[in-house]
This record gives structure tokens, sequence and C-alpha cells, in this order.
């Protein structure tokens, strides 16, 4: 079934009636073209699902009663911001659409010192507006109950200064394990549902000495992900689907 | 450093001399432009890896003493074959290139009965081996010690009757853990080193009941891969993911 994101508030009660607008109806009606009758799922901003029925359209808004209600989980029981290094080409793109399939709460795309790519002042908004787009579309997809958020830092010390997080990781190559188990283990070990885990990634080229120091300062804490080198887009991936096999599988 | 694999097997002790040719030598001279002392890591038939020093090159082949011979851990202990129904688009080949960096050993692409994409018979041969180009450019550049073979079977029972196997998992959405852990981790736990996983993933359009019922009888596991919908092309990342953090960091 067809899942939209609700922009603004409803009472989630089986028979309620309610009004959708915008870009929901224009795909929900336009291109899905349903007819009075037909059901679509809709996410609420309290992370409940209904499910509706269409009651008519006149193709500005759409009216529909709830048939059902749910509230499943499937956010990660981690809450984990993707903190990434500008990378070229459309590996923004590739991390926010694959990282929210694998349940990112939030992507935050930052200037480092080692960056080659570079988003130019009068272009950040519609980069972040296209991104916030795919993040949409991918949590529609995906099944999501809540739309990560995209946002931009001029630097690392404005992500961690911005940035609400209870631990912070840093993917850094590690050349063994440290006794028993992996950095990452050993992190993921102290952190209990709901807190929030910082993931920070360089770009392609990596991260700068003095934004090593940085991390370090803040106590942010390096962790290794395997003994393969992944690219800037890969590595963020990694990280997600083994905090879902942790949290969620294990 | 540049890493390159061997097509030929070679002495690999400290001093030895050995010879390259073709696209070895084509990126190795004349896009790096190496000079006679410049170092290049070169990766042996048997998984060592030797550093060599360029001697001399009329072009069209080369030749390099050995400074240093190793032998690094960076293969999944349990190798893990990736079987994907064809899928459209460049999917295939994003699979091939992530797959590789995150540690598989093999790709097999086979025609399933609810696949929407084809590969025509008289194009099979070039699209194999366009990826496995993608697959040797990947296992450089994340400093894998192997290639990934990349292979394509008709139907799914030719993809069981081909493959060379200890365990078989198949990605399906599972409602609930069952028990204290989910089948993906109760699978991993039976497993020991260098036991082979074969991992099978469906179409976009998923697996048809008579496929489902073919796995069934060859005894392969339905494993869930977290709560969230992925894409066929997302979901082989996520079991690699977690097959190295459950082997090598955990």
């Amino acid at each position: 079934m067809q899942r939209y994101f609700l922009a603004t508030p409803i009472t989630a009660t089986v028979g309620q009636t309610f009004t959708v607008a915008g870009a929901t109806v224009k795909h929900w009606i336009k291109v899905m073209r349903a007819q009075p009758g037909d059901l679509a799922e809709f996410v609420t901003q309290t992370q409940q699902v209904v499910v509706a029925e269409l009651v008519n359209s006149d193709g500005q808004t759409a009216t529909a009663t709830i048939t059902a209600v749910t509230a499943p989980k499937v956010e990660l029981p981690l809450p984990v911001i993707i903190a990434c290094g500008l990378s070229k080409g459309d590996k923004p793109e590739q991390i926010v659409q694959r990282g929210t399939e694998l349940g990112a709460s939030a992507f935050v795309f930052f200037d480092s010192q080692w960056t080659v790519a570079k988003w130019a002042a009068n272009k950040r908004e519609r980069k972040l507006d296209r991104l916030a787009k795919i993040a949409q579309g991918a949590a529609e997809q995906s099944h999501r109950t809540m739309i990560p958020s995209v946002t931009y830092e001029a630097d690392l010390t404005h992500v961690l200064v911005n940035t609400t997080y209870d631990t912070g990781v840093v993917a850094w190559e590690e050349s063994a394990k440290q006794g028993e188990s992996s950095q990452l283990v050993q992190t993921l070990k102290t952190m209990t549902s709901p807190q929030r885990l910082l993931a920070i990634f360089g770009p392609e080229g990596g991260l700068a000495p003095q934004e090593v120091n940085t991390l370090q300062t803040a106590g942010i804490t390096a962790v290794g992900l395997g003994p393969r080198i992944m690219r800037a887009e890969t590595a963020p991936l990694y990280l997600l689907s083994s905090v879902s096999f942790w949290c969620e599988l294990v």
C-alpha cells in the first residue's frame, strides 16, 4: 500500500476524517489515480500509521476516513545521526537514500578541511531541499515512521556543538581488535535505548590532524569498521547495518 | 600505494624479480607514470601482498623487484556468496561494487520468475565482463586479497546446484524475532570459518511462490534483516555488513 507522511497533526482514531493537500494529493490522486474507497497509509506526526479510505478529492485537497490505526516499531532503538564530510558527485544523495532505508535518524553534511567538494553558499539551500526530498521518498518506500532530517554545518566543531547526542564515534582504520571485541561493539554495549549515537565520517581524503584533535578533545571514540577499506559513501551503510544487527537481531 | 592483482603465479620472496603485462602495465606505467624505483603493491594468486619496485618497462611489460611480503587478513572468515535475482538499471553494478568493498567472495545473478529485467543471451557475456571489471577495481581499491567472481545462472535451481556452500539463507520479511535472537544470528552462530554462506535475494518484485518452495526443499533458511523494507540492492549490503560485524568485530 502507498504510504505518505502527514504534514499536519491529526486525531488518529478509526472513523475520524482528515484532509491532505500539496504533494500528497498530487501523488495519490493524480499519479496513483486513487478513487473514492481506495486505501493508503499515512504516518502521523507522532509516528503512528493510519490506513485511510479516500472519501473525495477536488484535485487540490483530498478527504479520507481512518479505517485502522497501528504503531509499528520500525525505528532503530538507538537513533543514529550520520555526519559526513562533503563528498563529490552524487555521494551525498546515495548516503541519504540508502542511509534512510537503513534507519538513520538524521544526516549532517559538513565542510571538512580536506574536502574536495564544496557547496557554494547560494546553492546550499537547494541541495538541502533536494536531499530532504530524497530522505522523504526513501522513508516512505522503506516504511519508516519518521523522515530523517538533513542539515549542513560549516565545520566539524559546529557539528559537535549543534548536534544532540549521547555517544559519539568516528570511523577510523583500526589495526586490530582491542582486547575481546572491537571499539564499535564496546561502544554499543554501553548504550541503552533511546540514547543517540553520533557517527562521524571523513570525506574521500579523510580528516585532517586538527579535526582528529577536535574529536579527541570532545571525547569521540575512534572505531574500526572491519579490515577492508571502504569508500566514503559505503562506511555509513556498514555502521547503520551493524547498529541494526546489534540492536534488532542479536 | 596503488594495488594490482597478478594474473600469473610468482615466487613471493624479497629480492625476487617478476614481470607484469596487460592492463596492469597500462595503468601503472601509462596512467600513474611510474618511474624506476617507484613502489606498488601486488596481490599474488595465493593471497599474499608483495611490495615491489619498478626496475624498467618498455610500455608493454614491466619488471619489478619484491621489497616486502605480507599476508594480511582482510577476507571475511565466513566467505559469503551473494545470489541476486536480476534487477533493473545499474543495480547489479552497485551490488558488485559495494558488495566487493564489504567483502563478498562471489556474486551470482539469476533469472527469477518475477524479474522485470532480462539479460539478452547475446549481451550476457559483455555484462559479466563489465561486472568482473567492477569487482576487480573495487577489490583493488578496498585492499582485498581476492577478486570476487561474477557469474550468471538461468534460474534459482541452477544457483543451488552450481554453487558450493555449507549454509544457505534467503532474505525475507520476518515479522518478529524467533525467541532470543533472529534467524540470521542463529544461523551465523552455527557456522565456523571457513564455511561458506550462500545468501539469496529476490529481485525488486520478490520471489515467486514456486521459488520459495524450491528454497524450502533445499533447506535454505528464511532470515529477516530488520524491520525496515530495503530495496533489492541495499539488502545484500546489510547482510555483508552484519556478517563482518559478527565475525570481525563482536
